[in-house]
């Protein structure tokens, strides 16, 4: 088990833990010696450490290595970061992937039977059976389940993408409870499906990095390949849904410049591009809040998703709050 | 009471009816005789009118005032208009102004009740306060329940205003269930009053039109004035949570570019940006759909607040169409 | 064989033979009684028509239907239509549908035949076969020769696409021997495949229009998904390879703008966006220099894909004018 | 009285003297010891300090504190900077707050005196009612003559926004001797007004930052308020001389996109945004000559407010200049 | 003299008088016979004429020719038309072009004169010495007399341009005392200069319209060559400040997308370009006002220039206008 | 003859040769001594230089000046650098330029004997005689050779303007026997000239810079006077031809917001557009390559000119690559 995380690490203190290496670079230093300088990862943050003199060790490990470490804690230009005594790389059967990604609060595993339960429960027709034909296949589910939603704007992290999806069944649901003319069964589908492509999209065994082939082609045309692959597979599936559905997942950005190829043309097309943006801001806006909540001030850095900076939330709801002592500008 | 309505007039036929007054204009015919060139309305719809030879009437009626006319239904370049035998100005006592206006299909007396029931129960508190003053005040009230929305991009109809706004409480509590971090009161209280300068920026008791003062300073800094007025009559209103609902209100159109002069700065800013925007979106669309219901193929004519021509939805719930009878071309 | 064509009707003259119906409303006349408005095409353009007291007629005849007609040229605000005195529908059997349809100049079979040829004398490979597998099938072959290349901005004819890409293919060929670090395989097979989604996107049997899935889905992701079946069916196709020829399809219009999903990222990809860019404003150019060859003054109408008027070329190359006479406001 | 200021601080000289603190922040040193690393400031410009092994010292301070300091001045990265000897707080009475920020070159009472005169000189009606009663409120004319017209981009310093409208005034007086069918007294009226909400925007008291409700709302929603506040207490105000003024006001940032929720749609209105920009441009390009008076060469850094470099102008005006030696490549 | 003016003519009544001709259409009517569809043009206006039957005439006139009609006053479409009933070329000696073609309330002799003493009175030196080669250059002066400012955005009238200049350069000397930094002679210099393409851009003896080399090259351009072209040959003309002026006139459209190829990048170019573009607007507002001064209500049609409804002046100055009956809306 | 090049130095060596002085400063250490901060230049790169303690020597040189050095090779921050042990000016006769300025890999007198040849193949008439005047204007021809392209988009060396416009020259000729309607001469004479104002818009003795004039007035605008200058010197020059030739150069860059204050009206035009942008755009991808070839990974640093990364090219063409071993995601 995995002794000490990033975030706990103090100043003049000395520790010896595992870390997943994220950049690796051999540099020279002024006296004319090598020296590596590394990025270092556990599921708690990232951390920069040099290890002087490499070319005495035998720096057997590459970049999403675990390698086992001994080191002092030390502080550069205000940052901490680590002078490396020893290193080594750890043997594969040590690892606990989980201790060196970013994850989040939910379990994935719990997630992903919600979804499966609501899939079912949905009315048997062309769209269930797709559904299933793609949360049925394992290699689907496995990658689904630890896929993040985005390299960095919001739920960056393993599991990331089904919470996303798990929040916007829930809105969805609520959506088509308040306009009754909605089609259920198209929204929950198109939610479930839209950025099926982000699994493919990115790397996220390790560090996570958009793959060669995320970047060329992008994750909605890829999840678009991926469901109609599944299409395919249900006998019969009508030709306007199957055009619906497309339409859905392919205008789900909502306007040419943010990469979609066209932009929503009906209620449920809209709607899914409403929600899917709204979960996102949301989601950033809180990872930013709690990413500054020792920020000095009522106002978070700059949120780059926004482009501005955000207010703090009060530390209670401000419509509880008491009453200001003077609010004589205001009279 | 009325006899007959837009709506329903067949060419070929004569009517006797009252319309209101839309425009009124005075031009000259080839033979240098004078005519009225007149546009009517009524709660269905609006029709042109002739009048010719007009000097020999007494035509002392002039825009928004309701009138009795004797007509034959005529067609000209494919759409129907009205050549007018006899016109007279109807007596203010004869009129109910509800015939001659569109509404829509809900109750305003039945909303407001809906909406003045949450408020109470809200916890109290000085937003509930604030709520109650306004919402306690009679000639506020009286023109909360007619105004129409907007002038003609969605719900441009009498009550419009209030059905759009009761939609956006459900909404919201809806959004507040899902997201517990949210601050309910401020959400629903700002979705309460964020348009409530749209009392004084429409003319609606006739024609619907910009007032000079609604065109000159527009309603998102009309409504801060009313809600400032308002807030000021509560006691001891916190200061921080007065800035926060008056930038909710500036806030609300999302983007400088769209008349906001500010943009969302915290989640509950964001959260009703989005929610009007999408509830004024699907409205807009269902008019579209509602006004293109006869017009042949798929697809409506070009939606102006969309910028595009949207898919019809289709006769049944796509999801549970039969299948196509060939899909070949996908497969 | 169809005997007088749109083209060269003559205002006062009477006419009698074959068009195809590309619109028709029924409409009320003044006088109450019915009449059907018309538009009528054939491969040199369109007129309007009128069927005066209609109801009198049995017109058993749809749009996209051949006619044949007996009528006299009429002139209203100074465009020529037709009054028509009779009407009736067309036997299939009857009908060379070349006569009905805007075409170009150039042979499809023979462009198609010199394509092949050009496919044929590459280097074996993956692609080469892929492009057979594409350029054998015979459906794809059947509406590749027919295609307009768009609905009306450039080659907005039958036989427009090949045109364009038979073009586009030469000027590929000679990009490639002029930057010789150009993968000219990669280059041509895009070339031909880069509107591929043409062939479903529009309607061009009879009357162009989209297809309903053309407008949710657009020619670049269906075009995509045709040729990923293609791709599917040539055994071990490089992976990298088409990852490569996706994107230089997905990213030809070259901005996000545009309708392209992602933005060229290598030589190639810029290469064919530029290419098939300046061919089809070359052509858009042609075309407005053709319609407005008899419109006086030295600059065409707006053009509306440049969005400007256009400076009409010289009657002779300007460089080898005679010297105007005095140039005195230069010297 | 305050010994020395920052911009005669020499490299290598000792120092004793006072500055404000405008940040502050406790960081771990390589060797594991803490240290202050401060930003000081006075009148003249700022400088960074460090405090070393500052946990043997008791560092009662804050931000906004006067301090006195002992101080050796270094170079950091060709950059002076001061390494501590000694910091104490001083007394509140010792400081003559404006020895700490930087302020014009005018007095703001004389500036004041001036306006004042003007109003006076204005013809008795509701527009001099209404500044009479904004300019004789002592809370805001302590304030409006403190106030900077900008954080950073124009007229940045304690005085900035009086000598902006003292500049102002009298271009619009100039403007309305031009065109005389402008209304002098609305365009007086809303040049003095105009940013009255700056003075509430900005804290300025120290450091200079934005106020939460500056942020949150705005000056010019700010300004609108305090505007309104003070018509109401002129008996009668005209209705529409009260929209107009508004209005002015509202849109004196002359598009959407630069804040003003409303656009200039009369005359005195664009005059108004178009003196208020061109003065603040014409200050902030002389703000950055100033800057970069001794910089080599004829360019300035790039200016922000404008996004380019300007050309310094010439030492004499080069209308005068002794002609070129050769200008023959001119002819 | 001319006997009748547009703007004067009574529908019913019958006018024999003169006008230039400004279009010109030969058509056939319903009834085959082909007729003249004419636009005709005095000082005060455009109206539209026909000639019917005009295979019976002798139309020997063509565009830009006055000719002498005799016709009926009718109305069309709500729009006075002349039903002619003579037509015939004017002989050139007759005809006082000033009676045909639109012109400001200046006379541009008594302008161009204060223009040359202002000139006169600069202190010696190149700009001076520039100015004199222009303004004493007999085919200019003619020109720059005559020239309308602008198509027809503002000032589109014969003596436009002088207009426009005479009031920027009071404008210029106004700015020049304000900010004494400015560097006067360049300002004055580039004002008069700035827009000395246009005499050459547009076609302004009969009907205004652009020349082909005015469209293909533009005034900026254009007038930098006839600048240049007087420089050279002013002895010893100093090199920056030949720079400097063609930067001025270069970048006085103020951004790229306006047409200017460089952005103001010192004082005196961004002095010239605001007070070039306040003028043009100011006085395109002013033509606006005067051209709706007969619609109903406070607001004039959309401006094309400003790209939105202006509000009309009140009849007298609203800062003195009497106060509002009620004005309760407001406390 | 130089005897080290900066792409040769390694870390820990020492070395004595010549650089051309690019940047130099005067700073003090913390120690309070002075030293100079140098950038050195040769035509393989450039390299920051320190030279302690300066005031003990007589630092005789300024910036492009070209100095012989011994100094030490170190390594500060992972780039190498040097520590000066000696530096002193050279005498102007010891020194070959070229070698310490960028170049590019084609002989210039080659590429311009090349285009000469061409230029005199063309048929004799007034585009042939004015590149004669051009090209065999000795002042220019030397500065031609010489010119980059650009300051640091594409072909950013001495030479690079020759081989772009030789480049550009090849492709016309190319689109021309494409599109046989261009006007080939127009189209060539367009290329050769189109960039002739980059001769004086840079300075490129020494460090490449823009000149004064270059910034304040453009390429565009300094090419086309060239050009007026010499079209003057042919008699009797087609006064169309001329138009269109100016227009050819000022909409080069396809876009006002790109600097040309036209858009292309006409074919050639719009051709001259597109070669000139694809040509440097290629070139630009092709230094991009160039720089980042041992970088690891497939994609290069964001390129600057395209505002992305680019996809690398495969070692080996990819259509010819070997199959991957397994394509199983793909079906």
């Amino acid at each position: 088990m995995k002794e000490s995380y990033v975030r706990d690490l103090k100043p003049g203190s000395s520790v010896t833990t595992t870390f997943l290496i994220r950049t690796k670079e051999r540099k020279t230093a002024r006296n004319g010696s090598a020296y590596l300088d590394l990025e270092l990862q556990d599921s708690t943050g990232t951390i920069k450490a040099k290890l002087w003199d490499c070319d005495s060790f035998d720096p057997a490990f590459e970049v999403d290595d675990v390698v086992r470490v001994s080191a002092g804690v030390e502080v550069y230009q205000g940052t901490p970061q680590l002078s490396l005594r020893k290193i080594a790389k750890c043997r594969e059967q040590e690892i606990a992937l989980s201790d060196y990604l970013p994850h989040g609060s939910q379990d994935p595993d719990v997630l992903f039977e919600s979804l499966l339960k609501r899939i079912k429960e949905m009315p048997p027709g062309p769209l269930q059976a797709l559904l299933l034909k793609v949360f049925e296949d394992p290699e689907i589910v496995r990658k689904y389940k630890l896929a993040p939603a985005a390299m960095s704007y919001h739920h960056a992290y393993i599991g990331g993408l089904i919470e996303h999806v798990s929040s916007l069944v829930q809105l969805g649901d609520g959506i088509c409870d308040h306009y009754p003319f909605l089609d259920r069964e198209l929204i929950l589908t198109s939610l479930l499906l839209h950025d099926l492509g982000k699994i493919e999209e990115l790397n996220f065994s390790r560090a996570f990095t958009y793959s060669t082939r995320g970047q060329l082609v992008g994750h909605i045309s890829m999840g678009i390949e991926m469901v109609r692959d599944k299409m395919r597979l249900v006998p019969d599936f009508p030709s306007e849904l199957w055009d619906r559905l497309e339409h859905v997942i392919l205008s789900h950005h909502g306007k040419l410049e943010f990469g979609s190829p066209k932009e929503p043309m009906f209620m449920e097309a809209l709607a899914v591009n409403y929600l899917d943006d709204l979960d996102s801001k949301i989601e950033a806006m809180r990872q930013q809040y709690e990413a500054d909540k020792d920020r000095p001030g009522n106002w978070t850095a700059r949120n780059r998703a926004l482009g501005r900076e955000l207010l703090k939330p009060p530390s209670e709801p401000v419509s509880h709050a008491a009453p200001a002592k003077s609010s004589s500008s205001k009279v």
